[in-house]
């Protein structure tokens, strides 16, 4: 075991306020706000289809609650990383943020600048939850100093994926199954996997929850599936196919509760419902449905894709969260494989295949009535063969790929980065336990118990 | 005492998956996307008076967090029943919307198809919501198979009155203070009738909360209490009779809050403020004022209404609720009388008073001015009359009759069903206790306590 | 120490009728439906550009939350006063917003009557604001009688205040830095002063937070946090001015995240961060880009604003407040000095700073491109510099002098009022605890711990 240093009193310091006066360096530069003229070719300004400014705008809400309380609360399952968990996300997601609209947007600039649209907002948002995604496979193991150099790397590296599947292979991802879920589940696997800890082999008492951090974690389940669908059809291209994408996901994730329920008392053998599955596998169908959200697949067949996500996420993190620690080397500390990994990988398969029944084209045919009539069939689907957005199911294969691949190596040289042991990483005896980077309440003397109530009888005055 | 069988293993997913499978089977015959044409009388797709497809969205997310998050905390006041007072609440309104969605417009198909639209999502949220306003008064009392029974029937009854109520008799109930509020506290009133548990009459253990329970709850209440103008007014007819439905509710809450909290205070003998009080009867209001919340009764008579709704239900609270279970043997676990079906009465007569005063004709015309104008006077009135939209008095009156009957009947049938006990209910001793049908986690050793810190300061690593 | 009388079962329950039913009989004279036609000068009616009624409506309910969550949760970190933090901010903010309404609005009457729009509900939301600051830096302290009484007392002088710097200054504040942060600030500071307890000098055991309440407190900050861009941009003039306020607040709080952060592990001996800090000084760049949250200040302004007000607010925390308690006698519970009072401050200046340079012209002006083209520059700039809504540093500057004067002066006398013994103040030993006013929960015989699971093991059935 080496000596670790976990005083984080320059180091963290340091590290973050270079970070955003390097931001407010290159915004004074890059970023102005948004005079609704139409500047990029995806269309994607506030001013696009003639739209109100702020059309988005409560869409960017919910999903801005999914990133800050949805992930933060999620996290807080474990009975003393609590503070981490909101904490430590409202921090990276905070810095990944303003480092993601640079980066996401380094390609689409006009006249050498970029305008900060609502649409741009939701973006950068959208490019946090990568990170938070792999927080959450090294929760509890990692100092805030690695976590803010994972989210710098991270969200570099994801913004070139994203580029090379929207822009240079043109598949279709609206809800981001593939570039956020798949791709931040297997990141973060690769770097748990560099920093696999053998002292943990056999667990760790504060690797657990307790009665009321179940609770709290339970707010953030609920948040993440409620606005899920706003998560799904924020960016899709016109109100009409945001309808379906909304409709979709509201069907795909109603339908992964009760498999995940199901599920979860079936795998246990008094046929108890666990908190772990009902907690992240409810979520599953979200994750699942992304790709295809915009597609034609029918109300019956998001149901379909959200009870597939709901069973294989709860035999997960039943059978192969387990096997993965124990065979593998990856200490998956919420289990991201089974949420975001194995869904995003669903997903992605479902763009394949409905991409390959065409469900993509019938959306777009049916959203654009007058295409259909103005131009002849064949005419029609001779441009459509041909137009760099189609979506088609060997461009979605190429980008599942492409995601797999990215989120793998760059997962794995990030870890190694945040392997250097000069980072402030905590002890093995220490994971799991806020005390360490925060300062924690003293309790009461008489036995360490923290909600007591025993004076409060004494006290009391009366009229 | 009978030998009840609490293990779900076989029974509850065998149940869950079943009821699954027949709803995507059935909606893939009957369920489409919504294209945005005009499908039935009540002019209430997206396409409605020529607004945007996403129109009702944000007031559809506001309902949604009422649903989820609102009711599922609100009953998180029991020291030991969190999981399954936000877990279960969960499955139900998961299961319910997709069950709901199908029952309510059997009767509104277009070409033997349903359109799904924002509007109709809202709606199939309302309908869940009758179910965990009757989950409330079996609340710890019931398994989930039995509560999943429960939800299948409910929903049917109340599609089934909700028709009678809106097409047959043509009642006006903008909030569902009668369809929703009254029908789901009487309905599980039944329920909880049938259900009688003698072996509880000296109370439980468990039947309370301790100190964070409370806290939790009030997540539950203080966004119910914040998202009830878009309950109110997401589905009313114009954007200026939701504005009016909006200032009503905004109103009748505030005034309910001083009323519930000036009566808590008064009967209780130090003055003290009752947590229960609070987390429910501010509510009141908002029942209250459901029925004539798109009618012109003044921002003012919406704040009689709140005070009025404040006060019997804090009353209710602490006077009618223990005579229930003492003589009528209806154990009321969160008291959904005082805050559901008193209120409800309420509203529906509140609806009755201001439809004889004309009020709701009133909101009709001065948000169709040119209609005043066009027409004389008693042309209009001629049309009026005989309008199957208006609402009368007698119209109001009987729907409210039905709601309550079908609510009673429905609700006795349904307990019946409910009582065999096949259904894996727990024995009375194990009652308000998440561990029977939850995995519940394990505390520390030492003296049953669940938030030890005392290992903390041994651990501590310094740099 | 005087005799209190902290029996509030009279007292409490006539004031709170008392109040309500004078705001009835006012209402019923005064306020009506808004009927959609601009009727006062300020054009900020529903109908004002042309609008749909319920235009303002989503980012009417984010300000919503953020009253009735974001500042209750907040203020829950006290281990034994969470039911008084949200309980009593849901009362003040109830009356707040009546009284609120009313007090805004008697200089605008149109025909003697108040029409309510959701422009007007956004802005009585926002005055009950300043009731909420002012209630943290009394919490623990004071009865909810003293705590109604200061209620009616700050709306009132608020409204003055308002007025003033708007209408009469004609000075610009559109995320209320000035009118609403600094101003509940010093208001509560005055009060807090005027309610000093020699007898708190050396703490108070619960006077403090516990790891649970902590947790509830991020509740508060986090959706405060996420939707303080709805309170800066929710009452600017144009749709366009709403993006530039909203993308200023992202920016500003982003930033502010990580300098609060940073400086929180800097003034720590061992370089851990403090919960105190991240709850409160993460949302100091919220409040310090208000009053130039619509002006071009560039979104790296915004960050540097943010940055700033993330520093002093945490070094306020670290080496103010304590100072404050002992040499100044200002005994301020939640710091609201720190997250409101000097980021209210910075605002202020900022907004000084930002018209001096012409920020804000620049936007009015991008913001209505035709005029600077039918106008010639120097004539618009006349018509500019003689408008009543324009905005110079002078009229800044007087702006900040109005609301620190009227804060202090009107804090103090309503500290002087709420200090006469009637109203049923705690003594010293019984502050920061709920149970003088609210029923507590009993808590379990063996040793008084609340969360006890030591019986379940025992009841659990099998099947």
């Amino acid at each position: 075991m080496p000596l670790y240093a976990t005083n984080m009193r320059m180091k963290f310091p340091v590290l973050a306020l270079i970070l955003q006066a390097l931001i407010i360096v290159l915004y004074s530069v890059f970023v102005v706000y948004d005079d609704g003229k139409s500047d990029h070719s995806d269309n994607h300004t506030s001013g696009s289809h003639g739209e109100h400014p702020l059309a988005l705008y409560p869409m960017f809400q919910d999903v801005h609650v999914m990133i800050f309380i949805g992930f933060g609360f999620l996290m807080t399952f474990l009975k003393r990383y609590g503070f981490s968990s909101v904490g430590i996300n409202l921090l990276l997601a905070a810095f990944g943020l303003q480092w993601g609209l640079l980066m996401q947007n380094l390609w689409h600039m006009s006249n050498g600048k970029i305008k900060v649209s609502i649409y741009r907002m939701i973006n950068a948002d959208f490019s946090t939850a990568t990170v938070l995604i792999s927080f959450g496979a090294v929760l509890g193991k990692t100092s805030p100093v690695q976590l803010l150099i994972m989210a710098l790397l991270e969200i570099t590296i994801f913004s070139l994926n994203e580029h090379v599947v929207v822009e240079i292979l043109g598949a279709s991802d609206v809800g981001a199954s593939m570039t956020i879920h798949a791709f931040g589940a297997y990141f973060g696997l690769a770097v748990a996997r560099m920093l696999y800890r053998p002292g943990l082999r056999n667990g760790h008492e504060n690797d657990g929850s307790v009665y009321h951090s179940d609770l709290f974690a339970m707010i953030g389940t609920v948040f993440l599936w409620m606005f899920w669908p706003s998560f799904n059809s924020a960016i899709a291209g016109t109100p009409e196919q945001q309808l379906i994408a909304i409709t979709n996901t509201y069907f795909s994730l109603a339908a992964c509760v009760l498999a995940a329920y199901a599920t979860s008392s079936l795998v246990e053998e008094k046929g108890r419902l666990d908190m772990v599955h009902i907690q992240n596998a409810t979520l599953a169908g979200g994750v699942a449905v992304g790709t295809c959200a915009d597609m034609n697949i029918g109300p019956f067949g998001a149901m379909v894709i959200g009870v597939m996500a709901g069973i294989i996420s709860t035999l997960g993190f039943k059978f192969l969260t387990p096997k993965f620690a124990s065979k593998l080397g990856i200490q998956d500390t919420c289990g991201v494989h089974n949420l975001h990994g194995m869904p995003g990988l669903l997903g992605g398969m479902a763009g394949i295949i409905a991409t390959a029944l065409h469900k993509k084209e019938k959306v777009i045919l049916s959203s654009h009535p007058t295409l259909g009539i103005v131009y002849s069939p064949w005419y029609f689907r001779l441009v459509f063969y041909f137009s760099p957005t189609s979506a088609f199911p060997q461009k979605q294969a190429a980008a599942l790929a492409s995601s797999i691949g990215f989120a793998l190596v760059g997962g794995a040289i990030t870890g190694l980065v945040m392997k250097i042991p000069f980072w402030g990483q905590p002890p093995d005896q220490n994971c799991f336990d806020d005390s360490v980077y925060w300062e924690v309440p003293e309790e009461d003397e008489e036995n360490g118990e923290s909600m007591t109530h025993a004076d409060h009888s004494k006290s009391k005055t009366e009229a």
